[in-house]
């Protein structure tokens, strides 16, 4: 498929690599950044446009891979110069109708996975979450994802937005929780690599099993001689011991 | 060195066998279970014993792997039986001092992991921190602690603690939001295989940076539509939503 993507971000670079590996054509990366539609635009083999009037109107699918607040904005550049081909967003938390009257096939293909720009990624086992407007347009998207990924999933916008409330949980507040960690072992001078075949450990458990099989710790036995003496040492920090006891009670709470 | 392994539970199992790996003989096992004793003895190619008495009182080395709160009574077990002996234990969270009074050479040895009976795992990549009541106790198990482990730290029992606060967060609580996210899927009858990649990724992500710079999602960036479209939509479940509050925040306020 000749495809546009707009956007320049760690999403777009992800999975321009991806559609390329797959043996698509991306005839052109548009961005705002002038810098990064360059870079991505030399990864990908193709030319970077920052004018939004200079978008290539040829292709079959443009993927607009921007922050949610501007989605509405690119695909509103988009809609003059298209002559009604596929266009689709790649976000968790923007709903399909985002994209309604830009064409009359829309669709979103949201890879649900964390992006770093330094770090490759095998994107076989990123699952996408697919939908359309219609069972076309449905059909041809979900058909792309299965080119990239080995996990395609069909959702509707609700669906996918817990799906997304459901990811931050497991990657942005857990990566907050490795933060807190961090911040304790530097008060006192430790190295956080202490922490980092835990953390490896921890995320592998889950793996195979369902978390509620794989809690450990003091709460879950309900060690109180040891939460009492973790308090203790706390005081001093009443944010953290704020939030120790309040993790501590849902896991005991969890048993039940 | 000649070793008598006192408990049978994760950490017994998987630091006995890495002892014998390691080319020490595990003398004995003992254990209040029978059952579980002669499981880790089969697999260590020793004996088992359920009688305190006749625990063997010519080791070098007496381990202590129970749980936190039976620490104190197995090593009085201990006391008239060995002949001033090295004992220590393998607790996160109990002083040295728990030991005072049981031999003239104490010592802690904390491989800081979280361990399951089923899953192998790579002791040399397992940090252990040790200490001891004397700087020979404290080389003897430094020595040992270096044949088994790539990295090992010695600290005092306060730091002990403090590192097992800080794994706490970043394995128990991590799970915890783990568990969540299993839920919320749960709710809409999707699979937690849509996540797994996701945490995975969340925690490779750490392991060469610090979380302060590896956070994303909509609290990072502030993108208040996106935030009240999720506290909108778990006002079902104000558990999960006061959790989704308290972290955005955190996040937010970790920027400043």
């Amino acid at each position: 498929m000749n495809i546009v993507l707009l956007g320049s971000g760690n999403v777009a670079t992800h999975l321009g690599r991806a559609l390329k590996d797959g043996g698509h054509h991306i005839v052109q990366v548009w961005s705002r950044s002038e810098a990064n539609a360059k870079i991505l635009a030399d990864k990908l083999d193709t030319e970077a446009t920052l004018q939004p009037s200079s978008i290539n109107p040829h292709a079959d699918v443009y993927i607009i891979a921007v922050k949610d607040d501007v989605i509405r904005a690119v695909a509103e550049l988009l809609s003059p110069i298209i002559h009604d081909q596929l266009v689709v967003h790649t976000s968790g938390s923007s709903d399909l109708t985002i994209l309604e009257g830009i064409s009359s096939k829309i669709g979103v293909f949201y890879p649900i996975q964390t992006f770093s720009k330094e770090k490759k990624i095998d994107f076989k086992k990123i699952p996408i979450a697919t939908e359309g407007n219609s069972s076309d347009t449905l059909g041809i998207l979900s058909a792309l994802a299965s080119g990239l990924s080995e996990k395609v999933i069909e959702m509707n916008s609700t669906q996918r937005t817990i799906l997304h409330i459901a990811a931050i949980f497991a990657c942005n507040f857990t990566n907050h929780l490795y933060y807190i960690a961090d911040k304790i072992l530097q008060d006192q001078h430790l190295d956080f690599d202490l922490l980092r075949p835990l953390i490896m450990e921890t995320a592998e458990k889950v793996q195979k099993k369902h978390p509620a099989e794989m809690q450990t710790g003091p709460a879950i036995r309900e060690d109180q001689a040891v939460l009492d003496k973790h308090l203790e040492l706390l005081k001093g920090n009443p944010s953290v011991l704020m939030l120790y006891q309040n993790f501590s009670q849902r896991i005991i709470h969890s048993k039940k």
